[in-house]
């Protein structure tokens, strides 16, 4: 029969699978696992980007201990002066300002009494501005996501290896109470070997699509096929599978569905009727790793959907999932034993009992946030996962430690942009998904968060 | 830069996609697309495989009017007499009981005063009882999967084309309650144009290994990598799509884990060490439409999970979830207007109330489920979409209507099975999903269920 003759002769190969390549590593050059700066006693920052997420990060700043805030830089002067009347707000200093020119960033990566710069503009600048930095001396932190083509990732990696500089993405949602949580019990063994996880963003941005300057999101969106804003759903479950750390991602294949809303939007918009958009409604990725594993993640920000990063590890003794409600299942936890033999029962299998759940939350709750959680709360931000994301950055650089993500989580998790793209354009081919470590991603053997 | 260049150069092109043969059909053989056979005023049924399944088919038929049970056929005559007993219950003559010499079932088919088969067997005799009763003139209902092999589809298919007779597939999932209003609701628009859709079948069977004949199921796990098992996830998902009524599948992806819990199973049970176990623990299919709609279906049956389908339609104007819990979402219902605005307001576009749900969960409730609901929950079977499903396989024979589901459905649904082993023994290359109309699937433009 054809299909198992096939699969028979098949089962080793790799048909059509699309080969990504990788640039040597310089003579000279080495790799950043597990990098610490000298420690920064005070960390002075200049931010560059204050119009949606940058002006949150500033206030952030002015909580945490041993920071200051030197320069402020953005396109509109009104949004450095509303950054500045934060810090006054806090009794603070002001900052300089820089604004207008679109290149007068140059200036403020190149500034001499600046040790980090945070970087929340729009995606197209956030690797240039972040290679440039380095090549400045700076260490760097970039909103997501941080390079959307593979040249751009290699190229941060190229200079942070040359330079020696921290370059780390701002992604927050690894900080989410419940995936901190979920981290600290896959490293303790709660849910036994890991073998499936999900993420993804679904956030129907309808209402915000005007508020991005001169349209730059739709603009991206409009050009580009695939998970163009995948590190909210890849970043928690790579941390809990050790990627780069014991296990790598090998390849990926992309599914898409045809774009109606945005489109829809535009010619609601502007009455133009936009034949060439790219992006589809709905993007699913799936990813193979070596050791097994499987991950999927999903992007869809035009749907009416409710919001979801549909947040789940799947391991061989226990389960987490999140959205759209949160819950655990363990191994041997049968809430009625005498039904579990019912075949027509399909409840036999249950999440804990909410009062086990919340047992385990407490229990289990990582030593990063058990600290701090309280703080993070009354500061806020994304019920405060920002803030820990913020004082551990801080943290960690005035402690000479290091970080909790590296240059090479801000490659695995923005790869899926340009490779996805390519799965796609190829009929959902399997596309190489690089070692961006070149050789490192076995030395350590889980994530290690610096305390 | 090597990405993009790619990217744009096979923009059209379908890099390793697996073709898959469709052989060609016989002249004088015709589709059974809305086919109708001649009204059966009394439907005359012998049923096959009285183990797990077949029991509860049985009483559930002594509750539909126009029914006789002629034959009842197991390889044990304990299961046999149990049935008998039910009918005996029921104020009903016995019927005559086949059991012992493994290919008596032979002689069931060929009796001349039965009009309908009943196939509720293991998997593997499913395809070549379903033919051998065609060919004897009767119409069949096969349990899910009604066949595993690209072979065992194209002859059903071939069979009852030639024959003229129903071969339909016993998927009672499209019959629950839910899913049931949500193809209602699909086919009045609510959720605008269906995009993409997911469905599953995630079920711990670690309590039930030991209850399958000769260990019949784990040996196919055993045997098989891929999707053994999709018809539950998929069905609805097809129905509300109007799969091979204006729109068809065109392609898949499938990715896995490697295996772990099953032969760990086997191991505890017989002390084997099994190194060549080829279904992973979890795996994921990933299908295109011709549409540009696309569809997600996972299959798990040995983590310890809660019970889920998974199932899930998203369109442009609504979005319906059922697991772990059930929503409907519509387009512009933003609960609270003034956080819409909020970009770090994630729950601006939330799930209707209770009220509103459960309101829509009656103004669209199926018209086939709501003249018989209560009488499906009295008589029960998974909450009573076992008995709608047997009830509007008898009503439509008995007024000679077609079938609420055709071969074509049951060939869809079931080439999941080996077209996800070829696309994983290749690396998860694409493989084409044939139309198994050859040529019909645009004839019709929504999914009927005859009234």
């Amino acid at each position: 029969m054809a299909c198992l003759l096939l699969s028979a002769a098949c089962s080793e190969t790799r048909t059509g699978m699309i080969h990504t390549p990788t640039p040597p590593r310089l003579v000279g050059q080495s790799d950043m696992l597990r990098f610490a700066a000298e420690p920064i006693p005070t960390v002075r920052i200049a931010f560059i980007g204050l119009g949606m997420r940058g002006p949150g990060a500033v206030k952030r700043m002015t909580h945490i201990e041993g920071v200051e805030i030197g320069a402020l830089c953005d396109l509109l002067q009104e949004n450095t002066a509303k950054c500045n009347r934060i810090l006054e707000s806090r009794g603070l200093p002001a900052a300089r300002e820089f604004y207008g020119d679109p290149e007068i960033w140059q200036e403020v990566v190149a500034l001499p009494d600046v040790d980090l710069v945070y970087i929340a503009t729009d995606w197209k600048n956030h690797a240039r501005m972040g290679v440039q930095a380095m090549k400045c001396g700076k260490h760097v932190a970039i909103e997501v996501p941080a390079a959307m083509t593979m040249d751009e990732i290699w190229e941060l990696i190229n200079i942070s290896e040359q330079t020696r500089k921290h370059c780390i993405q701002l992604e927050n949602c690894i900080y989410d109470f419940f995936e901190l949580t979920c981290l600290n019990m896959a490293q303790q063994g709660v849910f036994g070997e890991l073998l499936h996880g999900e993420g993804a963003y679904i956030h129907n941005l309808e209402d915000f699509w005007d508020e991005y300057w001169n349209d730059w999101r739709m603009d991206y969106n409009r050009l580009h096929r695939g998970d163009v804003y995948p590190t909210h759903g890849l970043g928690p479950v790579c941390l809990a599978m050790n990627i780069h750390r014991g296990d790598k991602m090998n390849y990926l294949v992309s599914f898409d569905t045809k774009a109606v809303n945005k489109p829809a939007h535009i010619r609601e918009k502007t009455g133009e009727e936009v034949s060439d958009f790219r992006n589809g409604d709905h993007t699913m990725t799936m990813i193979r790793t070596e050791q097994g594993r499987s991950i999927l993640i999903e992007h869809d920000v035009s749907s009416p959907r409710p919001y979801s990063r549909m947040f789940q590890l799947s391991g061989t003794r226990g389960f987490a999932n999140k959205y759209p409600v949160s819950g655990l299942a363990l191994a041997g936890e049968v809430v009625d034993p005498e039904t579990a033999k019912d075949h027509e029962n399909l409840n036999a299998h249950s999440f804990l009992p909410q009062e086990v759940f919340n047992a385990m939350m407490e229990r289990y709750k990582h030593p990063i946030a058990r600290d701090i959680e309280e703080k993070a709360r009354q500061v806020g931000g994304h019920s405060g996962m920002d803030f820990i994301m913020d004082y551990r950055l801080i943290y960690c650089l005035r402690n000479g430690l290091p970080l909790d993500m590296d240059v090479y989580d801000l490659a695995e998790w923005c790869c899926l942009i340009p490779l996805s793209e390519i799965s796609l354009d190829n009929g959902s081919a399997p596309v190489e998904i690089p070692d961006f470590t070149r050789g490192g991603w076995d030395r350590y053997n889980r994530v290690e968060f610096a305390l």
